[in-house]
């Protein structure tokens, strides 16, 4: 059994899930390792990894709509606002959602079901650089 | 150290919570590793795992209520309606809860609070076939 | 490759973040691994961990206020009350967040970010004694 990580990085677009399932299968399944554990965990506290539907785009908006209505920018609940109405927000969506996924390795394949990809959240308004550690397990 | 893995498939009763911890404890103790590292992982985007009380089944209908009132079927905000009122409230929840746990094995168990057990959370009003992918990592 | 195991107790002070960053990260560097993988397991379910921001207070205020009104104690929802009217919320706080965490070993360091500390979260408002598993495969 060995181990590999690495870390990757990724631009965002501002606010909203960006879809890193392939890059981080291209670097699983260049390890060529049959059974194993892979483990994402990134670095922020204002983005997060979310497993999601990989089929209707809207699925996706409707998050976005929905965790903006539930957690609103500007919301006057907050006293941690120096950096922004959208950053105190962002934090309490990171809690809400996930900083670290692990995902089983099948006959040297991930095991996402067929509508499942893996997404970075940026929950800044702003574009930011995002770094994602990967640590796979495997033989 | 050696790994092992399997799917386990869970036939729903609909929305709600179902007790996994037997069979997923069934399948770890058959393994005999004194320690080790367990992983689940549900391979839908509409369904998902949780670690919560088995003690007094209040706990899950309060649950239940209250993701029902935090995310309502039929929300108007929600655009992704063709697979029924129910389906995106689903991916808002699985958004919410965890795909993944992973839970240590130490002198041979699975490391559960005496109040913890293991849930599989459908989503959806209707029953379905849900795949749960289990890793073990043990010696 | 190796595990190790160990049980963390923490008395905590009651609702609130407790950072545990620092007892998890000597117990990690005693054991003197280059590359791995830990995972955190919290054997409750009202109380949870967390990555979070550790560099100004008012975050782990905000977030509290957040959760606090998002689930409200003695809500008229829950029919679980027998424990206290801050024991579900505490069960819902606790699925909304993580009982579990992962965080791989990069040369010999936790891959936390710059701003990310490890927390404890008591969601109950008397102070209670939490146990939270830890596990460590490296080499």
């Amino acid at each position: 059994m060995t181990q590999d990580t690495t870390t990757l990085a990724f631009q965002t677009r501002g606010r909203g899930l960006l879809d890193i399932t392939q890059p981080v299968r291209r670097w699983v399944e260049a390890r060529a390792q049959r059974t194993g554990l892979l483990t994402l965990f990134v670095r922020h506290t204002s983005a997060s990894l979310l497993v999601q539907e990989n089929a209707d785009p809207q699925v996706q908006a409707d998050l976005e709509r929905f965790f903006a209505r539930l957690v609103p920018d500007g919301d006057r609940l907050f006293e941690h606002t120096q950096e922004g109405p959208d950053d105190m927000p962002a934090h309490v969506r990171a809690a809400l959602t996930q900083t670290q996924l692990s995902i089983p390795l099948l006959d040297g394949r991930l095991a996402l079901g067929t509508w499942q990809g893996v997404y970075l959240w940026e929950h800044r308004l702003r574009p930011h650089r995002r770094e994602v550690v990967l640590h796979l397990l495997g033989e």
